[in-house]
């Protein structure tokens, strides 16, 4: 409503008072026009009434929030809970169409507006924190996992014959059975261990190559975060055999959005060899609730094959949060979330280490890992009964409110989908020092390190203590 | 909180008021904890209120909403927005894990609650609309399209060398690229046309079987809920070839919850024959947005493979707005909207008969399908130029308000993934005839049918006329 | 913002999908101007979203909103809590300026525009109900009490020898308590009784005017909706002793509104005496919750007087409610609210009658009352402990759930301010029979009014009961 | 409930899962014990989540809100637009009963909860920001000069022939409408002038009460807080004359709570004189939306004179915004919110007193007054035509996003209901020098206070520049 166009009679309000009043509304309206003309990540956050209004502004395009609006076919986006119509805003269409999700809806042009904005937005986003080549990218309503399914079978429509997929092992569940999902075979490439931290065999997946044969290979996949004492992939290395063999290769970047040491690999990666897809959750790299990814490549044509890929119209939830959350924040609000986090890092390092020191361990050389960090417990619990005792920290410390440190002890096996995994959680078959892993993920707080350690000092004492006890 | 442990002096509050109220507070945690312990879906709609009050209680409950809590993982469910905070009650953690959607989570004992008491509301909701032998089901967050690809991976871990897909054509493109999407190859078996109207083609089905081998296949894969004229197929007899011949038989029911035919034929076909999964969307049978699909078998142990070939942790909210929808209809809520739905069904054939009649055109008798109908459209434009102003048709409906109508021409044509679609959107190759579709699907009401009747009537004389004048 | 003026690319939206959202914003956008521009009570109710959006766009008018504001003066409607905050729709500096209620403020056009629309649907709708000569009205954010006390202090500057006000007796505290809280002195006009039946002593006023000395009177002060078996009073015959000896007549027409029958009355006595305010809860009529009252007059320039004498600004809360609420309704739908209250009031009437009848009690004739009813209890109790027993009758619905019905025994007195009401309760000094009222009033079901008569039942059977077995 | 006595089988939610989470609701619970049971300020403030589920709890409490209540009294809380009922929490009651603001409702277990909570909590503060002396206090939901009218009618109960209140000028004209408002008669005391600051003539009072005699006068009635140059009522010794001469005082302490100097003064006068009653706003001390008062004691029998003196019940929703503010701020929150005003107070002061000295200007030495500041504008326009264009001071910072900021220039005038003020606006009748005046209030960043000084000095010499110009 151009309220210059309302002719409000001054014994009702006197003009000078109402025109301060309109002259802050264009100011607002301007913003939204702005949002919408260059679809560019706002330098300072808006406000949550901003933001709820343009929110509002989009549904109201939606056919099932036209007011004279009369439904004939099978699906008309009726929201029986009023309170399920709130939450989503009035929106009920989804995104894309008919197994695309980049296509735009005819019934719905707020929310086809809206998942083009976001994907623009996260586009914006990428370039800023340090990915200035990145071409395209699209948010996925599903998770890292199953979005990764999606792109290997959008390049097995191009390689119809490709079987294999090698896979430099990470011990993450989701990771796995993506290709597995997709019905391919994984050929796994177990990490080379070096004092103790895992690093990319690049001779042995070169080798793979030579063996298997560049067409019979689907694709390379590699991790970037990931628990210590594994490092991020050799990401550079892998993208130029890629390139030498012609061979696509995709990355689980599933949380390296927030590490800038990553996205430089990244960038470098793709400047000296081949990446196709990199794909990142969007709760982890943007705080929002589980439930979606974001695929992006440097060759924005590629994006077209994995969205034509989904079949159906899909969740527009997902596109709802990042685009909220994006206008909160905006580009300096995350960066400085980014800029605390890798401050937190450091610091978590730093007095992990020293505790280390205090106590014989060692915190593990993982220099190609920025965000997690995994500290030795052979010192423990060398008198008791090992690995029980060990496990038993893990439980310490959750029973205390520390949630994500992960205790990983010698022997673990696992059998997932066929595939037998020695070792499973140390990434790797021959672990011999159990160990803790901790991570300074976006959003942590310094507060939170510092009560974490004394509580993981005090368990330590604890455990030891009960060690000597029963020993006596 | 329980106000009876809570000393209030007489002087703050005279105890006899109170006791009023706790006694109806009394009342609500009764609703809850039935709610908890019995898992099934209440009579009566609930007031938004206690909806509100019991979510909060259940995301209270993971470790993300808890007040001491330290987050040193990588996934900690914050969120930085707290308007994406507040529509998801603060639920964060998503649904399933590490690649299973049906497994619980440590860190999140609310979101994991929610999701399996929506999973139970459901299928009592199913046991009570008239599926009695269902044994199981679980929301996927998912489309419905992207689900059938989950269940078709999920076969073929069982099935590893069958390749076949037997599917009976529909025109409608998701269903179809459910099979590319898994890597399988599709099978059509094109629909019999009699009297305009289409019918499962069971003997070919049965030859196809015979002639790739039944061990070939993947599985029959089937629809129920579908446009006019298209019936639904003919899933009693499919179910028996399904058992005979011990290949699976996956049911698309896209939103044949809502119909009672429906239903019972599923029934029949179980009792029959075989059938291992039927989906159906969320949104079109349970009104809530898109992005949510149903899994659903009579063997509830079949429904573990699915949920395990899940690839990752899930959104949780398509469970959450389920919930809500459900306990805030009720048993009656739902049941008195199927009920509405079957009538308006009957009043939309009756009127949309006689507009046929009075215009020498025919609304083809599908009599297996109870959602959607036809109406030939045949003398509309026969002193004119054809399909072109027949399509006009559609967009005429749209500006004025109609949405879902649709016209369909002779003479389309159009390639998925590499297979060749004929007479595009008639499920056939050989339409004559043009046609417009219209369905009275969930939530439609009376006074849309009349005005929709009213414009097509308006719109009909408007083209003809037209035709008329420039025809002199 | 008008989308017309932003530029959207054909590939971020197609511009066909998007025109047909455009040009459903702008019918909103039409319905908010012609809001602001005739300020008329909208036929048919609007949308929750609708309401909210207009709310959201005045209240960004306002200087506490504004984007870029400096506050440097001592009240600059910072809402430090951001629910507060959300639950008022941003609005902070409340209604009215330097003690004038009617007054615009310069920091809040958003407030004051709100404020000026509320009272001119409130107008507007009085109009529609039955007082077509209304001719002003404005919403006081206090009780109907105090707003009485703010007219009879507007009254005294014009009358400021003026120390007694006559008034028809009722027995209900705060309509007395306004009279004191003026510092005024009050003469008390007993009712007659006719049948047990209340009716206004118009004799005895017009003794007391005599009496006292017009000059001496400050008003005459009326009351009209109230406790069966008193009826409305003679408002026509008081009005015209208010015009023949120049003395005010205040109305406390506390819930009125929603009776027909007293619209008429107070038309009639407008048009054959003198009324100077009749003032109305907000709370009882408009059904919103308590804090509001409506002053309003025949003559427009009398409502400045009282709106001067508010020494302060206030809340705007209240307008707040009945703005939204108003156009929640729409002029239908509150007519159809007041049409349901007539109809349920006749059917308590009736199904009371039968039960009196059953019983040998009788509904007391109070054709004048056409909201509360009265049934005599002088059977319940005839052989046992009388009004101890009677009083049971009370809290026995009370705890039953049943709230609002008033049992009224003989005996009791009580002192206000100094003043001694005998047979307090009772509006008269010598209550014989005792009773129940029970009362229809808006929003009133007629569900309610059937389970009520159960309990009725139920209760006067136990009551009965215990009086044979303890007589026995 | 009690998550501990639902019976949630393991298949379910595994029981160490649910039993964290189980934990973490028990703590929450025991924080709202704790509230209900001390009714204490919490140290730290509490989330929006906890604040929003206590609130919902104890609206549960009230009749209109069980779910099987049948309502047939003429009162029954119905809410009607479903946004009034949510912004409200399904609070529709009100505060009081039948003319007394602290009396219980039986209806309303926990509207009568959520007042009698609130009032508790702010004495809570009150003791705690500096006045450990007060006794009790109530909020009342009407403006700070309404509610000064309560307190004076109250206090006419008790000295019914007493005429006059004496009144130490303030030009704030709903002070002074306070008076007359109740009828009563205003006795001026003239500031007295030193050195441009105004101090309260104390000789003068002295003498009035001597010539008017003590029983004829209700009460002394001063102020603390206001604008600069005038300086706080010296409360102290005005404390001391109502003691000798046994007359009620009566303080209006507007935005008082904000400063700790003004609390010391109102110990001090209490430990020293007599003070009945001190009547602040909630909105400019509590930074919520304009409404409501506080009326609070040294002595709390006091207290129970001005409730009954209500006329009515009242709205609620002035609690309710003040319980949420509080338990959001905590006790903590409110501190530094005064710490860090007292600050920038100084601040201002500071800067502004370097703005002035650099213009030949004076910031007028006000010591007793710790909010407002005066600073001189003599030079401003010197050499041009005076006082209007120092008036377009005043629109130029408006203009420029500056509210609150006052220019005063000599001979303005006013009658307000027949009583002369001249120089109104300045307090006093022979104002020479025109001057500005600016606040630092509760709320205020020192970002505003930067930002206010570059626009004030821009506006200066746009304006010399201007006279300059139009002299040549």
């Amino acid at each position: 409503m151009d309220l210059n166009d309302v002719k409000i009679p001054e014994k009702v309000v006197p003009s000078n008072y109402l025109q301060l009043g309109i002259a802050a509304l264009r100011c607002k309206q301007r913003q939204f026009k702005e949002l919408l003309e260059k679809r560019a990540l706002p330098e300072n956050g808006w406000s949550d009434d901003n933001i709820e209004e343009l929110v509002h502004q989009l549904s109201s395009l939606d056919s099932n929030n036209f007011p004279h609006k009369l439904g004939l076919g099978e699906r008309e986006a009726r929201i029986a809970c009023r309170l399920v119509a709130r939450r989503h805003y009035n929106f009920g269409h989804g995104i894309g169409r008919s197994g695309d999700l980049l296509e735009a809806q005819p019934k719905a042009a707020g929310s086809t507006l809206l998942a083009r904005l976001t994907n623009a937005l996260i586009l914006d986003l990428m370039h800023a924190i340090g990915l200035p080549s990145c071409s395209g990218c699209f948010l996925v309503p599903m998770c890292t996992g199953m979005t990764i399914t999606l792109c290997l079978q959008s390049l097995r429509k191009k390689r119809p014959s490709a079987k294999y997929v090698l896979w430099s092992r990470i011990d993450q569940k989701s990771c796995f059975k993506a290709i597995t999902a997709a019905g391919l075979e994984a050929v796994i490439i177990p990490c080379q261990v070096q004092k103790q931290a895992l690093h990319t065999d690049i001779d042995l997946i070169s080798k793979k190559i030579h063996d298997l044969g560049a067409d019979n290979i689907l694709c390379l996949y590699t991790t970037t975060s990931c628990f210590a004492p594994r490092n991020c992939d050799d990401i550079v290395e892998v993208a130029k055999l890629s390139r030498q063999s012609d061979i696509p290769h995709l990355i689980n970047n599933a949380y390296g959005l927030q590490s800038t040491d990553i996205l430089r690999h990244l960038e470098r990666a793709n400047r000296l060899g081949r990446i196709d897809y990199f794909v990142q959750s969007s709760d982890k790299n943007l705080l929002v609730p589980v439930g979606g990814a974001i695929v992006a490549s440097f060759d924005e044509n590629l994006l077209n094959d994995v969205a034509s890929s989904y079949a159906g119209r899909a969740s527009g939830s997902q596109s709802l949060d990042v685009f909220m959350t994006l206008l909160s924040l905006g580009r300096k609000g995350y960066q400085s979330l980014v800029k605390e986090r890798e401050e937190n890092f450091n610091y978590l390092k730093d007095r992990l280490g020293k505790f280390a020191e205090s106590r014989g361990e060692t915190v593990i050389n993982t220099s190609l890992n920025t965000i997690s960090l995994a500290i030795t417990l052979k010192n423990l619990t060398k008198d008791s009964n090992g690995s029980k005792d060990i496990t038993k920290l893990g439980s310490m410390l959750q029973l205390r409110g520390v949630s994500g440190a992960r205790v990983v002890v010698p022997g673990q096996r696992k059998v997932i989908d066929g595939y037998d995994f020695i070792g499973f959680g140390s990434h790797h078959d021959s672990l011999e020092v159990p160990y803790l892993t901790v991570a300074a993920s976006l959003g942590v707080k310094r507060e939170e390190i510092d009560k974490f350690l004394t509580i993981f000092e005090k368990c330590w004492q604890q455990l030891n203590q009960n060690h000597r006890e029963s020993a006596n």
